[in-house]
C-alpha cells in the first residue's frame, strides 16, 4: 500500500471504511490520495467512510460487517461508534462445521531455546519458587514469608530466579458447593504446576478454610508439601515462620539444581493476548502476533488465544478453522457458556469494549473481536481448553478466558504458558512474576513515550516501513531470546508485577 | 454456672443441648454434673443432648431452634451436623415490624481517646497516605511506587504512619454498565475517604479503563489529585514515578502536620467481625464484643456489624432491634437481595458454614447466626449501610456484606471504621494496613498456641474465670488504647496485612 499523508489504511478489498494511520489524523478538507475529501477532523486509529453509505448500509472492514448505518454516512466523514447499529452476535446454534479449505503450515525446523525441562516433559523459561495459597487469610503471611525468602534463602540458591506467593481471593467465603466453583480451584492447583514452578508444590494453607489444601496437590506429586498455619504443633508467629522457611528451603535446594539445555521450539508455549487496544492492534500487532503463531505452530510448539468476549463475534471464522468437529462443538459450547453467564448478570458481550478502545478507533465489539482476533495467526485450531484447565495438545489451543487482562493471563498461567506476549495500543504497564510478559506496541507513538516499557514496536508496519511477515520473524527470534532468559523484558527490569486473579464466577457467602 | 470438667455449658433455659468447654472433650462414660451419662467422645466445643430427642424434636440453643432431629438422638450423645435437619430461613414476607420492649441502655460518658480529627467531623486512628487506584492495571507501578515513598519520603514525614496502594481487581474488564456495578465503585470512592487517609484523595489511574478516575473524586475534594500513566505528557517510566512521588509530597506533607488530639470516644467507629469461628465464638468473643458494642454506642459512638448470611436466620431478632419501621424494611431488603444473589448462582445461605466451623462444633448457619448476631450487642439498630456506602448516623448500623473476611472488613473500611475487632476461634493472621484490627480469641487454647498473634482471649469467660462484664469493659479500654496509638496490635507488630477485597456481584467480559 502506498504511504503518505493522504492515505487510508485499507485492510480488505471489501471494506468501505478506511483507517487513519497519522498520528497527528487528517485534518477537514484534506483530499485524500483517490480523491475522496475528507468532511470533518478524524483523529489517529478511526475510520473514514470510503462511499456514501445510506442509513441500513453494512459497514465491512476486515472484509466483515461490523454494523450498520444508523443514518446516512457521507463520503469522507468520520464513521464512529454512534453511527452504528451493533446487530446481535452470530446465533450459536445456526453454525455449522464446514472446515476452511487451507493448505496446512510446513513445518518448521532448527529452531530452538534454552530453557528448563521439567519431568512432566514441560520446559520452564524461568526458574520460580511458587508457594500456593488455599485461602486468602494466609496472604499476610505468605507476603512476609515471601520477603524473607528473597533475602535470607535465594542468595544461597543463585540458579533461583526468584519466589512468588500465589496469592487469590478465594478459598474460603465462597460457595465450594457451587456449579462454577470447578474452575476457581483447578486454576489454583494448575498454576503451581506452570512449567516456570520446575515442579516444586508448595501449599500454605490455614486450617479452617473450605477449599482444602490438599485438593491442591495430585498425588503424583509426592515432594509436595502442605503446612496449616493452624496446625496443633506450631508455638507462635516465629515458629511458623521458621517451619515456612524450612520447607521452601527443601523446595529451593531441588529447583537450585535445574540448569538450562537446549530445547527446540516445540517446547515453547506462548499465550498471546491484548489489553488496551486500539485501532492499530488488528493492522499491526496483532498480525505481527498472529505471524508468530504461525511459526511457533509450525515449529510444534503451543499457542493460546483467549478472551471469549473478544473473539464471540468472530465465531464463524474460528468454527471454520477448527480441527475437527469435537473442537468445533467445545468451542461453541464455550461461547455458549459465557453469553449466558453474561445474560445471568443482565448484560451481554457489547459491555467489553472499552472508553480507551472508543478513543482509538474501535467502535464496538464486532470490530474489536475481528482485529483481535488475528493475533492467533492462521493455523488450524487443535483444542479447545476450558478456564482454569491445563492445555494438553501442541498446536493453536483456544482457551476460554474472560477477557480481563489480569484474569486471562492468570488463566494462561495455569493452562501452562512459558511467555506472554502482550499486545497493547493504548498501553498498560501490565507484567507478571512467574511468566515474561513481551509487550508489543502496535503504533510508534506508543512505543516512543514509553520506550523502556514497550519491548517490541509493531509500528512501523501501519508507518509502511516494515512489512507484517518480517516484524513476526522478528518477533519470533524475540520469543526464544526471551525464552532463554538472554534477553531481559521491560516488566522484569523494572521489577512491575501484577497479581494473578482467579476467575471465580460464582458467588460470595 | 458451676465449673468442672464433668459440667457442660448451657447458654439458655430452654436449650436442650449443652457445650463442651474442656479442651480435651468429654470421654464416654463420663457422669456429668446432673446425672446424664455422655455416651461417646465428644470434642471441646461440640453439643450434647440432654434429653432424648425423638425424630423430628426441635434441637435448642441459645432458646432458638437451630434445627429438627433427623433421627432420635439420646440424652448424652454427641448432637452433630448430619444429626440436624435445617430448616428453610424465615420467610421475610411474613416478618411484621413489632419493636421489642427495650429500656434505652443510659449514656455513658467521660471516655477519649487520640485521634486525628478530620475536616468532615470523622477522627482518624492512624495517619496514613492511601493511593487510590482505578484499574488493576496499574496495581504494578503503585506496588512499585509505594516502596519508593517508604524508603525515599516517609523519613521526612515522622507523623505519617506509613502508604497504602489502594488495589484491587475491578475497573476494567467488568461490566461497567451492570446493575451492580454501583457497589465496587462507591467501595473505591468511600475507601480514600476513611478517616485514616485524613481526606487526601490520590488517584493513580491508566486512562483506558472503563471506570473513569474522575467518578472516585467527589467535586468537594479540592485536594484531591489525579494522574494517568497514558498521560501523552510522559516520557517513560521514570518520568511517571517521578511525577507520582512529587504528587505523594504533596499530600504527605499536609498529611505531616496532623496531630493527634483528644477526641470523645462518640468518634470510634468499630466494625466487628468474626471469621475461623468455633462453638466458642458464641458464648465469649462474641458476647465480649457485643458488651464492648454497647459500651460505643452508649458514648455516642458507632458500631458496625455485618456478614449477611451470618444473620440471614437470625433475622426476626434484628427486625425487632430496628430502630424504625425504615430500618426494619432496609434489614429485610438487604436479606432479600442477598438471597436473590444466591439463588441467581444456584446455592443458598448453607455455602457459609466452613469445615472449620463444623470442626469446631457450628453443627450449620443457624447455630453459626445465633452465635454470631451476639457480637452486635443489644442496641438498637439505628441504621443500614449497603454494601460500599459510607454510614452516616452514629449507633448501631447494619453495614450489609458478605461474610467472607476481607471483602466483609474491606467494606466496613468504606463504610468509615476507624477500628476492627475481629473474633476468631480456629485463628487467622487477618491483618489490614489502613485500619488497627484487634484479633479476640474465642478460646485460651488459640490464645496459648498464638500467643504473639492474638491481642485478647475472651477463652476465660468459658472457664468461668472472668464474666462478660469485666471482659467487655476490658475489650472497650482496649479499643480506646488501640485508636489512641497506646497499643500496638499483633498484624502492626509483625507487619501482616492482607489486601484489600472488592465486592463485585456482576460478571467479568
Amino acid at each position: 500500500m502506498k504511504t503518505g499523508t493522504q492515505t487510508l489504511l485499507i485492510i480488505n478489498p471489501k471494506d468501505n471504511v478506511g483507517i487513519v494511520p497519522q498520528t497527528a489524523g487528517i485534518q477537514a478538507g484534506t483530499i485524500l490520495n483517490g480523491g475522496i475529501e475528507v468532511k470533518e477532523f478524524v483523529p489517529m486509529g478511526h475510520k473514514i467512510a470510503l462511499a456514501d453509505l445510506p442509513a441500513g448500509t453494512p459497514v465491512v472492514r476486515y472484509g466483515h460487517v461490523i454494523g450498520y448505518a444508523r443514518t446516512p454516512i457521507y463520503k469522507g466523514s468520520w464513521v464512529g461508534e454512534h453511527q452504528l447499529v451493533l446487530p446481535p452476535p452470530p446465533p450459536l446454534g445456526e453454525i455449522q462445521y464446514s472446515p476452511a479449505k487451507t493448505n496446512p503450515l510446513p513445518p518448521l525446523e532448527g529452531f530452538s531455546f534454552d530453557g528448563y525441562r521439567n519431568k512432566d516433559g514441560s520446559v520452564g523459561t524461568k526458574n520460580m519458587l511458587g508457594i500456593t495459597t488455599s485461602v486468602q487469610c494466609v496472604a499476610g503471611v505468605t507476603n512476609y514469608v515471601v520477603d524473607k525468602i528473597r533475602t535470607e534463602l535465594l542468595p544461597k540458591y543463585p540458579n533461583v530466579d526468584d519466589v512468588e506467593a500465589l496469592n487469590h481471593n478465594y478459598g474460603c467465603g465462597i460457595a465450594i458447593d457451587a456449579p462454577t466453583a470447578v474452575i476457581p480451584i483447578r486454576t489454583i492447583r494448575n498454576i503451581a504446576l506452570n512449567p516456570n514452578f520446575g515442579g516444586e508444590v508448595m501449599v500454605i494453607g490455614l486450617g479452617c478454610e473450605k477449599l482444602r489444601p490438599e485438593k491442591l496437590v495430585s498425588s503424583n506429586h509426592k515432594d509436595a508439601s502442605i503446612l496449616y498455619l493452624q496446625d496443633d504443633a506450631f508455638e507462635g508467629f516465629d515458629n511458623i515462620i521458621g517451619e515456612i522457611m524450612q520447607t521452601a528451603d527443601l523446595h529451593l535446594q531441588r529447583l537450585n539444581e535445574r540448569r538450562r539445555t537446549n530445547c527446540p521450539a516445540s517446547a515453547l508455549t506462548v499465550g498471546m493476548q491484548c489489553g488496551g487496544s486500539d485501532d492499530f492492534s488488528g493492522i499491526t500487532g496483532n498480525p505481527v502476533a498472529g505471524f508468530a503463531a504461525d511459526l511457533i505452530v509450525r515449529a510444534g510448539g503451543t499457542v493460546f488465544f483467549s478472551e471469549v468476549t473478544e473473539v464471540r463475534d468472530a465465531i464463524q471464522q474460528l468454527v471454520a478453522r477448527a480441527e475437527s468437529k469435537e473442537v468445533a462443538d467445545a468451542l461453541k459450547a464455550e461461547m455458549d457458556w459465557y453469553d449466558n453467564y453474561l445474560q445471568l448478570h443482565s448484560v451481554d458481550r457489547s459491555a467489553n469494549t472499552t472508553p480507551g478502545n472508543k478513543a482509538g478507533g474501535l467502535s464496538n465489539i464486532i470490530e474489536k473481536a475481528l482485529g483481535s482476533v488475528v493475533k492467533s495467526g492462521s493455523s488450524p485450531i487443535t483444542a479447545v481448553v476450558g478456564p482454569g484447565e491445563r492445555a494438553q495438545k501442541p498446536g493453536l489451543n483456544f482457551v476460554a478466558t474472560p477477557a480481563s487482562d489480569f484474569v486471562c493471563g492468570t488463566l494462561q498461567v495455569a493452562a501452562g504458558m512459558n511467555v506472554h506476549v502482550f499486545i497493547t495500543g493504548r498501553g498498560t504497564p501490565y507484567g507478571l512474576r512467574s511468566v515474561p510478559v513481551i509487550k508489543v506496541s502496535s503504533n510508534s507513538r506508543l512505543a516512543g513515550r514509553w520506550f523502556d516499557l514497550i519491548d517490541f514496536n509493531a509500528g512501523p508496519i501501519a508507518e509502511g516501513s516494515q512489512t507484517i511477515e518480517d516484524m513476526g520473524w522478528e518477533l519470533f527470534h524475540l520469543i526464544l531470546d526471551v525464552a532463554s532468559g538472554k534477553r531481559k523484558i521491560a516488566t522484569d527490569t523494572l521489577g512491575l508485577f501484577n497479581d494473578l486473579t482467579l476467575f471465580n464466577p460464582g458467588p460470595l457467602t
